[in-house]
């Protein structure tokens, strides 16, 4: 099956990084194809880029020219989802989701160790819409921007490692998740030194997507993500405009 | 005082409606100055438009080149309020929610009655975000396009009206609130048959953004809203690409 | 218009500061009137005075003698708003719920500073009945009774912010309430020091009022806030006794 | 030990009647008194005249010339619990917590059956703040006026069963609580006929202020309900004035 | 009448500790027969354990071989209550309900102090499925094993003092429920030294089931709770295998 | 890898039937073991044997005498789960929420059809401990008892789609979750029928495992499922007593 891994911003080098993760956990036979946005800003960082970028994945997505089995969206907090949802007749997932069920599998409470402290908010945000805050332990920032840790990994671990440190010890986590696109391939490191399970929103969500595909499943098309109704567009897609 | 109301959907004929409504609200020495996003669809029906119609209102809502005081955005159970919040200094309101923080002043429980089925759990979900389910009786559908609103005034407020009345016969709803930017004007008239309060979200999303105004109060900057970190974008905005 | 902005306890300097609070904020056209209540204790701090001071106020505004559009009830978690909408054919407007109501839209999560710990819960409960707590990071005490606020406005303002910076830092609000009617016109000098939106009750309270009479919205009628039955009662009023 | 059991209403025979169904159910030994308030309404069915019953209920026990051990507020979904326990140092215990709490002993959901429609509000109310509400099924009206209840209580226990019938089918619950001091000693009908166990909540607010004194427990005084702090009173009480 | 309070560990010196602390409570004519469980571990500190008393207590209660008019389940934070109640028709009380139960009579908010860390998401479960925990401030761990809260009784009043202490001033609670079957006995020396209630869960579950039982009230048979149906047992019990 | 599929009844057909469902979804190379519960009922329809099952289940996969990677509980709204994390050091994945959590991918709201009408209150209970119930829709009973539905699976189909289809119209689900392990097989046909995407738990459960299994993800062992204590046992196991 081929699935497409959507990074959510236009730096091409944490796509290669989100596909690379992709590639890590998929099943023999899956193909990943980690796609960059056509347009957008180069990393999420807030609202009006998430927004921006929802819109970047799914027009970027629906102009695949390919056949694909499922879609991973690859931000962590971003806007889109549901869009995606209606556009597609195969299987979307969140990486904030899949982290997040994944984890719940693993311990009583987790947390989300995310970049900065902005986004906090963002990603409470989207697990409270999905329905996953219940055994929410905490979100927390280490404080380092989205392309920080591309450029010093050592420093973000350390970073993340504190954070989650005291989500296990002040907010009673049992788990981790690594609150970022961005954060593909520390999650060994982090667990191993912090001792609990540390979930790569990635790797979750491919296995989700995979299983989708390999169940047969896909999204329901009975009322919230029916496809779009015809509709006169003014100006969009930007190149008719 | 210079309010943007800003329509969802490309469809002028809406805008003006809005503007009227609007208008119709505004205190003396308040100028509304409605706008059409300058590009979307032309209604906003589900997630792919309504994302859409966020990034459009946000692009078009700061492309404005003129001095404002606030802004309203005039779409029910739309995407986006978040991104005008972050590029904005002075106050955002959507009249989602303006409408149910006006309806809870005045019953027990409210009820949204809107347009289709499909509109339903999109509405549901600003709600939920906004902090403003608790005492939400229920989000019921008309079955009505939007587009139908205007084309047919009559069998829209029979419809709605119907939909009112199961709202606080069978959901104990004490207030409805319209729920599309395109029912602006039939207010007085659902309420006439009703017999319950009738909020319609434009008229209140103008008062209350009035009322932030002259109280000197805009959007907090210290964490979620904070002004866009400087970012690459890539092809964005269409123009310059 | 006319308001009636109405303190729930009988110390006069009080209802005269809220009335310049009121007066501060009204539209040119509106008559603020304050009034004191008939009856009850000179502060507010505790479930006792609070049912008694219900009574007051329901009591005093509807022995007012002369027409009026509105109501402001201005005690900060204080009970009764809802006798008052059972007794009243105009909107009435408590001003903890119309803080809290204001601060949402301004923040992503708010929090109310007040006087006495005690008051905590009672401020908690209104909030929760109202169905406003889903985004309230917390309720603080100054520490600071009713009527030392006005003995000693520095200390107080000095109490306040160290509450509110707390607030924002540990609890993660966005906006501050101002907890108490008696703290009105402190909240440009908290602003200041706290850099957050800073929200009186009062103000919003009279705000909300002016846009309810203006939209010509009032309280439903239709079941929780139907006119009291006929009763006969015993040594009530108590003039009457 | 001494119980004081005070109706909310001014009517005696609603006294009497209370006082019996308290009888009924004490432990040898217990003294039951029955209280009429001083001063209020012959019925309670709104929120104007629960406020003032409050206030009646607090001076009444608390002008009461002898010593206690216990005091039961017997009015179903009124005020003023609150306002008792910070005046007594004994336990205050009031039959709408009392019976939801011996309920949920019973059935994994219980539902509560009332009066008139209008009642619905403010029960639901009193037990979201006394937090009894996650295994709520409903709360039902029967049509009934307080003052029905001991006019004809064939038609009474007719009503109150069709309900519980409906709240048992529709709402899933498995206990009905009997939602108004004047239904005391309609249990075993309603019991016999819906063959689920009802809870009058007379019965039970006796037992558990029973129980509260056996193991020498009362209300904790360490912050929301400690004592009234001095105040000056304006023209109360009454008779001072 | 007969009250079975059965233990849920197989340390009889615990089964004895807790009669006495039943029997101290319980009203002239009741009779409490303490019982330890036919099998099963020395004492309960986790699920595994906390499963198989569940089922050892529900064999070993059923086999008694007298009538009884109630039970009440000696573990805090232990599964089974509900098997117990589909297997039997008099009224069964867990202590860890029967204590948060009574501790909200008396202050805004309660704590539970337990045994070791690894209790306290146990407890949060069982309050959480029986609806308790709306207003529980906070489940704190004392550090104590369970066996160790018999052999060194000072250490462990001086821990859950401490505890409790932090509760109050922290988590705002106003009453402490002492989370452990084998802390029967320490709610005095715990409330002289943290000045506020404090409810021991076997004293309050005995004062329920006496309750229970004077008002003619037992579990409801109509779902949940309905008498197992017909089964085929393999290998079970034990003793027939 | 080796995955446990452990049927919580004692009937070896179901067993069957489910290793079957397990098989026909498990990768390449993954080896399914069905399990049948040592001891314990034919059928778990209610607490008593929920809970028996739960320790079957434990001890039966606790002497299982070689290794495996996972363990599957195949028991639709069951108990054990958490015991079963704390003996092992692999996953375990209960079904019911590995079939609530995959529903969460497919559409806004799921709803569960299950057996009689006495098993909804345990699934809910289930959901609502795993944090899953956010989305729910409804659980509704088909009125099948567990052994009929491989009896007459015609009937089951039938009966199933009726409670499927009233809870995507009525209760507004979008996807419906088969809630007992004995339905295992019937998705597609109910699928083919409801138009809604059907989710069968031992499916999902399955897909769960094997991911966390190839993400290298297991237990967190720092609280809630720490290994057992060392503990006395008297008289159990049952062949040592």
């Amino acid at each position: 099956m081929r699935i497409l891994v959507c990074n959510v911003n236009t730096t091409e080098d944490m796509t290669e990084s989100i596909g690379a993760q992709a590639r890590a956990v998929a099943s023999p036979g899956t193909e990943i194809v980690p796609l960059t946005p056509a347009f957008g800003p180069d990393s999420c960082e807030g609202n009006y880029e998430s927004y921006l970028a929802a819109i970047a994945v799914m027009e970027t997505v629906r102009a695949y020219p390919e056949p694909f089995d499922a879609v991973v969206q690859a931000g962590y907090g971003e806007h889109g989802r549901e869009g995606l949802q209606e556009l597609l007749d195969v299987p979307v997932v969140d990486i904030t989701e899949a982290a997040a069920s994944t984890a719940m599998y693993l311990g009583h409470k987790y947390s989300v160790v995310t970049t900065l402290d902005r986004a906090v908010p963002l990603i409470e945000d989207r697990l409270k819409l999905a329905g996953l805050t219940d055994r929410l332990a905490s979100v927390r920032a280490s404080g380092l921007a989205v392309l920080d840790l591309e450029r010093d990994p050592d420093a973000a671990v350390k970073a993340i490692v504190e954070q989650s440190a005291r989500a296990v010890e002040d907010d009673r986590a049992e788990v981790i998740c690594l609150g970022c696109g961005g954060m593909a391939g520390l999650a060994d490191e982090v667990e191993a030194r912090t001792g609990v399970p540390v979930v790569d929103g990635v790797a979750a969500a491919v296995t989700v997507a995979e299983s989708l595909v390999r169940m047969g499943l896909s999204t329901s098309k009975v009322r919230t993500y029916a496809p779009p109704r015809p509709k006169q567009f003014k100006n969009w897609p930007p190149n008719k405009g």
